[in-house]
């Protein structure tokens, strides 16, 4: 990895070295650039994910998979929805995720996995592309939506993250609706935890890498009529997670990225590595300081630099001009995008 | 900025577009690279923070200004013990920083400011540059050294962050010295509180911003006679904090970041914007990417990028060869650094 970046600075060096001066004075001027936003600005668009993992074809039923197309699809269009009225994308983005939110299909809001005392502690995150705002909250238990409360931790206080008790507070004082911890047990989850407890590696106290792992945080990114991006993201956790762990689906730059400049990224996967990594302000960078785009940006972090660490995971991301990247290095990632035809894509294993 | 970022984008494609076959072919090999890097690597090196805000001349006494030099002395002569016996940049980090969680001068440790509800919680992250390995802890109230414990973390666990009671209970597990939280209990901290609350705007809740205001957070990084570069950044975070409030102080990528590749990075301020601009992999980013100095990216991102936000603050952080930047934008920052001639130097106000 360190080769790599020492030689593209070397050969970046070189390329600066030899180019000369008459060609740097065919810049555009600034207002030049500035005219050719308005036709750079793609169409509204939203694209979602719920989750990453070893998700293949052998091991889906029809009905199931069925299942899971249906409540991506629902999400799509009721996010798109949003957007076709001339919602905000934070809107879109908050629509969307609340749809899997109550969905006990995926890893968020009512279908959380369960922490090793047995218990539903949840994490979300928020960002506008368009103010560079954020807002994020870890380890709530009676929040009945963590997306709402990230946004309005982002949209009614100055700050950014809250957590555990003192998150929960904030959220009743600012009216969002509140459920009894119960309202996440699901039991397919506390058979989840029940059958990863079984064969976790006693000597550690740590769960091994069990075949069928999947990671099924949520989460959504839209572009609106006014060019504006959001990003966001929410989670369950890690199933059978001790000791208040963190991931990485409340931590703006690693989980939950979003500016209009670059690009706005929703990330999925194991959360300790997209930390470390950065993962999702990591496309944006490349974008902004490489001019790469963000297609290659996003196969160029989820790939490359997380393979090479064994990294498990994907991302969901758009740009201004609507581009939409999906990428995995897992076997498959519930995934899908609307955009102007108005016709919800939906997506589940990695040939498809 | 966005103008800025476009103009650079489009001027970088010109260039690229610019620059013939020719020059390409002058790329060294890898192995040239390779042979490159030892030579390249600088002294043993430490650079610390105790924090950045309105710190000025006018306000200090000749006491007060001795009291802070000589522990931040201490704590540039204790870290840099352990570089010069061959220890690791991780150990010395932790040594450097122990010193001022030892001492009620800095919001860190045994000086952390207080909660809005009184209490004391304590955030820390340290991250290996040599592994890309991090650890980090939000809202501990019982763990002596939170350094300490984002190192167990990190060394002892499969997780980057862990929060709150489940953060104390594997902190505890570990060995690591636990105390009652009133350890923490200074009158200074506490008295600021009962200012803070006084003054604050009524009508949110919340604080104003207040003139006389500081970040206390103290870091450390340090280059290692290895090469290895580490980071950490610990922290009491804003006094009159309410809801569980986190700031970049615990969070990889926004107050810490390490990379040998790169730099190593502890940043304090106004961990709000801190997090929003992912600061301290923002500087690693403007490095890898764009090839500038780490004095350059730090300047970028500190005195521009965050200036333009209203985000006050200021980061510590060196490179691979053991240049050492020292940026903020507020009044002052207590700051020093030390290398090869084994003196330490230290400073407090911008015109030192």
């Amino acid at each position: 990895m360190m080769k790599n970046y020492r030689l593209s600075l070397f050969l970046f060096s070189l390329l600066m070295w030899g180019c000369s001066q008459p060609q740097q004075q065919e810049s555009a001027t600034t207002e030049e650039l500035e005219q050719a936003t308005p036709q750079d600005q793609g169409p509204i668009t939203l694209v979602i994910h719920g989750g990453a993992g070893t998700i293949l074809r052998k091991n889906m039923t029809p009905e199931r998979d069925a299942e899971y197309r249906e409540k991506l699809t629902e999400a799509l269009n009721t996010g798109y929805a949003v957007l076709e009225k001339g919602g905000t994308s934070l809107d879109a983005v908050i629509a969307a995720i609340q749809v899997m939110e109550a969905s006990p299909l995926f890893n968020a809001g009512k279908g959380a996995v369960f922490t090793n005392e047995g218990k539903n502690e949840l994490d979300a995150s928020i960002m506008d592309g368009n103010t560079g705002k954020a807002g994020a909250v870890a380890g709530v238990t009676t929040v009945k939506s963590p997306i709402q409360a990230a946004r309005s931790v982002m949209d009614s206080s100055p700050h950014v993250m809250m957590a555990g008790t003192g998150a929960e507070k904030f959220a009743k004082e600012q009216g969002l609706e509140m459920v009894d911890p119960d309202y996440f047990h699901t039991d397919r989850r506390f058979e989840q935890l029940q059958k990863i407890r079984e064969s976790e590696d006693k000597r550690t106290g740590y769960l091994f890498e069990w075949p069928d792992r999947k990671f099924g945080t949520v989460g959504a990114v839209a572009l609106d009529k006014d060019g504006n991006i959001a990003a966001g993201t929410s989670t369950g956790g890690m199933t059978n997670k001790r000791y208040g762990r963190i991931g990485d689906a409340p931590i703006i730059g690693a989980g939950t990225y979003a500016d209009n400049a670059t690009c706005g990224v929703s990330a999925t996967g194991h959360g300790e590595f997209f930390i470390r990594n950065v993962v999702a302000y990591d496309i944006a960078a490349l974008m902004k300081y490489t001019g790469i785009t963000l297609n290659d940006a996003a196969e160029e972090v989820i790939n490359k630099k997380l393979v090479e660490i064994g990294g498990g995971g994907g991302i969901v991301s758009l740009d201004r001009q609507g581009n939409v990247a999906m990428k995995f290095n897992t076997e498959g990632m519930y995934r899908g995008f609307i955009n102007e035809s108005g016709k919800p894509n939906t997506f589940i294993y990695k040939d498809e």
